[in-house]
């Protein structure tokens, strides 16, 4: 198989692998979640300790706290993965995940999940997940990491355009 | 051309196929949905048998129910296709489907299209589709198949983290 | 390498240029966005001219107006490319785009672009961008084309399905 059609279905499995951990965790399958990662993964949600979590049996035992929703939809987009070795990735992947609690009321946050993979005897798992959060509705309270973005330059004007 | 490219150019053209459906919908342009199934299509979006067609002609005339929104926008997400055999698939995808009406209220589904896939003589065509919902915003009020998940273990407790 | 895996790789290569654009505008990172245009580039948000602009530097500049929202999210999908030639290609993706001000109110776009992209000596780049709105919710009021779907036919009456 040539190296352009192997790197096609590299970049094919890890974003399936991305993929399945939204519709996973959608399904409250936590034994799968489990098997998306490495066994000596870090995950960190936040800067709360109680959001962060070591090992594939510890991340999904962490995700209990999901059942905290009814109902979640998690929608994957914008994924972006480079090669550091030809067994090791790095990935951005965007998701709009959706809650709702018993109460019917929503919390809808817009992420990133900033990864980093290795490819396993079995295929490729994630072995660093930090979320960082480009902005949520105001139903959302957990303390995600919040992404930074650049600045207006000093002294910079909004123009009139709505 | 190598196995491994001819099932990448078929995992692309039924992920074509998919996002045909949103697009051609937010179009309302039902002579091209109609020729995204079978001709012996079976399509389900809820209990209701109103909600429920057979035939590609049955499935076009259905969704002429569509205009009693003013506007629509459908995002697919999350593709997961799996071969059975070389012209016979299974998928599912999310969408994100938002309705507006004549009034301006609007209406948000987050929902699953689970689909099985025929390869036809001049290609890959939807034979049965059954939608489900994650959830809904409360301007939603038509009774979609509820996705139901896994539920917490006996005597699970949530955790204080929001 | 084949004709269809080159394909394959310019279809990747051209659906990662729309994704940068998306995340580099989240991160507010204008150096980068200037670089995913050409040189001739011509950018149309809506039918006021303030809203479009020629050429990779302006199209930049232009941009630094979304410093009046404090966070942006833009979540692209539905991603279809049609090549014209092998170094020429149009595109229609979807995206949705949240924003939220200082004083914490959002505007949501259910958005279009329809764009035409050219292969430059260092990769494809989008020459013309036409952006279109399927809808948006109440809080955004800027001026983008709207999406124009077929009308119902003379004398259709909406079924009671919900």
């Amino acid at each position: 198989m040539s190296d352009a059609i192997s790197r096609i279905c590299d970049e094919r499995e890890i974003e399936a692998l991305l993929i399945e951990y939204c519709c996973a965790l959608d399904r409250m399958d936590l034994d799968t979640i489990s098997k998306l990662f490495t066994d000596d993964c870090v995950v960190e949600f936040g800067p709360d300790k109680r959001l962060n979590s070591r090992g594939r049996s510890q991340v999904a035992k962490s995700l209990e706290r999901m059942w905290r929703w009814v109902r979640t939809s998690h929608h994957l987009s914008n994924v972006k993965i480079r090669f550091i070795e030809e067994d090791h990735a790095n990935s951005i992947s965007y998701v709009i995940a959706w809650h709702e609690r018993a109460n019917e009321t929503t919390a809808t946050i817009y992420g990133q999940y900033h990864d980093e993979l290795r490819r396993e005897s079995n295929g490729w798992r994630i072995m660093k997940r930090v979320m960082y959060m480009n902005g949520c509705d105001t139903g959302f309270t957990v303390n995600i990491h919040p992404f930074e973005r650049q600045s207006a330059p000093e002294g910079w004007v909004a123009p009139s355009i709505d």
